[in-house]
């Protein structure tokens, strides 16, 4: 069970969003394992993709049809099988995907955008896929979200999602996000894939910033273990239906309500993902304060959260503070006088001025590290940037899962 | 037990240097802890040091010593206590230690180079280093360099050395070295300390040159986990004892054979130390061909080697060749194209042209990978650079290791 989560219970559905669930037997029998949404006609999508050299089949085909300018009217998710490191033949089955749902929906193919992940390096089973698809297109339902959060998984042990809503001129407007990922997690960005949606009103334009906005403190601010996957996919879609006025930039009335829902959404899944990590026993945020500049700030809190030694010390429940210090030493900041650095964990100061501080004692280290939830701060005394990132510990469940994972 | 290794049964002496060593309970009772080394009066020392920012305080000291222009007569080195992140305290305990020895031997404070490994964040216990300090002194012997090599370990399993001799114009020369050293590992530098004498005369530029060349080939290139330690220390001592003409550069008639030999010993024992990596069970080689430029080969390489998903697949002996790729994409190589890359382990070819090779078969990768040595050999297709380094698997053994190491 993820990390002080809860079962997800409900999701709300997103007018204009209609979704299809199917068990086609990819990798496990009697699992959901594909997933179509269908979106309404007046849809805006959004998308920000893997920065893997070795992007999958499916990440190449989805960025093309997003930038061919046809609408997008459909995704095409299968879980089991990445189609990555598959070569031409990884090409031709995601485009054999696409244009069988373009040919039973009556679309252009560009009108579908493809997504796959599981196991690398082996070819799609096309067939399964294909019968897949048509038994998803045969049952669109509008409350069907929780399938589908269930019908994205891997590794994950529990099903990923949120929804909120608002009122915006005595109207609701609804946002509901699932996601799937919980390992081979990084910035840039998770093995993640990720679809939000809102009956919101809004221009391509400003829909792909608030989704290079909102990924940028969420999607791009989780590690689980440093690896980015060759799938990573982020969408977000406006499918228009609310009866309010079109969000077009930055001062449109709508913007900050909706932003900050969609941010909170995205948050969620984020922290979802990182709740869930493999293995993962406590959810550590890493918050880096006073530092010169944010390339810093984030330098020093990826070298203490890639670090096995702090992570296997934070599975251990174990204050072993010079660990993280040792962390700080190396992560190339230029010219870092430690004599200024102080460091918490959750309310308990453990060094001060670069040493241990005065008032620490190991009993107080030890209890606040045996917390499920961990805020390890460092301010750097250079300056008045913050940032933050969130990761998980290392634990045997991690070996076991990823030792395991193919067999 | 170490992967691949053999007991280390002998090392053989050189002349000018003799050692004490002393059981003086500094974290344990009954084990060696405590390490002298005496240097003929002739001793020229060459040394690199950690590039951590929070160096520990005897990497401070031993610098300056070094730096100061006064010969060095002896080293003193510690474990089961690193004097580290212990501020000024920690500066204060590292100059006692020497100026008790200085007083023992009669020298000046700044001939005696300190050296501290072990746990991070605790004072020194200063009156059993001293006790140890004295019992050492009293018992110098010339052939002792197994007792040092065991003097130093911590979370080692076996001790870790190797003498090598030529012979240069019908006089037998010597070199002889120690290392310690198993987790915190990755280059500049690893978790180490390692010490290597020559009786062979050298300039002490033509030493430290000697020195800086042998190790971006050894101890630069292995990683176990990433983590760079406080206290990593590399020195090298040139007796002058043998009966040979001074070697002051690379044109003297003794250079090639006496940079071999250094070169072999340290290769040696930066292998030694993967070999017994924290929980290893593989000895990995990672050989990058065919690159662009060095920092593209070792950024491929290093990423390859930090990835945990990697790392578990080599643990698993799980040919799971799409985990290698996608490390390799994401290693951040300018404009890499994919389509020219490819991949063995050992002499299974895996990968050409970016995708799984024709004649690859599950059953070949797997032999491949059941091996314990294993050499990963990825073409990126570039240029004419090629480098390699040496690596770990991670295992469960690890995360037990560093999860109780202080308990």
């Amino acid at each position: 069970m993820a990390v002080g989560s809860t079962e997800l219970e409900a999701l709300l559905p997103v007018n204009g969003i209609a979704i299809g669930v199917a068990e086609s037997g990819i990798k496990y029998k009697d699992r959901r394992d594909l997933v179509v949404f269908k979106l309404a006609e007046e849809s805006v999508v959004a998308g920000v993709f893997t920065k893997n050299a070795f992007c999958a089949a499916p990440v190449v085909v989805a960025k093309s049809h997003l930038a061919s300018g046809i609408d997008t009217r459909y995704l095409v998710i299968n879980t089991g099988n990445a189609n990555a490191g598959t070569g031409e033949q990884g090409y031709a089955d995601a485009i054999s995907t696409c244009s069988h749902l373009a040919q039973i929906a009556a679309v252009a193919n560009e009108s579908i955008l493809p997504f796959s992940t599981g196991v690398i390096g082996e070819h799609l089973p096309l067939d399964r896929v294909l019968a897949g698809v048509e038994t998803a297109c045969g049952q669109f339902i509008e409350d069907n979200w929780l399938n589908a959060a269930r019908g994205i998984m891997t590794t994950d042990t529990i099903p990923k999602g949120l929804s909120v809503q608002f009122e915006y001129n005595g109207e609701p407007i609804t946002v509901t996000g699932i996601s799937k990922g919980s390992g081979m997690i990084n910035p840039n960005m998770a093995t993640m894939l990720s679809f939000i949606a809102t009956d919101a009103r809004v221009s391509r334009e400003c829909l792909q910033e608030i989704l290079d906005e909102t990924t940028s403190t969420s999607f791009n601010r989780i590690t689980v273990d440093g690896d980015t996957s060759t799938n990573d996919s982020s969408i977000l879609i406006a499918t228009g239906q609310a009866k309010v006025a079109e969000c077009t930039s930055h001062d449109s009335a709508i913007y900050p309500q909706l932003k900050q829902a969609i941010a909170t959404v995205m948050l969620h899944l984020a922290q979802s993902i990182i709740r869930d990590g493999e293995g993962a026993t406590k959810f550590v945020t890493i918050e880096i304060t006073s530092a010169g500049t944010r390339k810093e700030a984030l330098d020093v809190a990826y070298t203490i959260a890639h670090s096995p030694l702090v992570k296997t010390a934070l599975n251990a429940s174990d204050a072993n503070w010079g660990r993280i210090l040792a962390a700080v030493g190396r992560a190339g900041v230029p010219d870092l006088d430690v004599s200024k650095i102080a460091m918490h964990v959750n309310d308990v100061q453990i060094v001060e001025s670069g040493c241990r501080a005065a008032s620490y004692t190991e009993e107080a280290g030890s209890l606040a590290m045996a917390e499920e939830d961990i805020t390890i701060n460092v301010s750097l005394g250079r300056g008045d940037i913050s940032d933050k990132i969130y990761t998980t510990d290392l634990s045997h469940d991690y070996i076991s899962i990823n030792a395991d994972y193919r067999s």
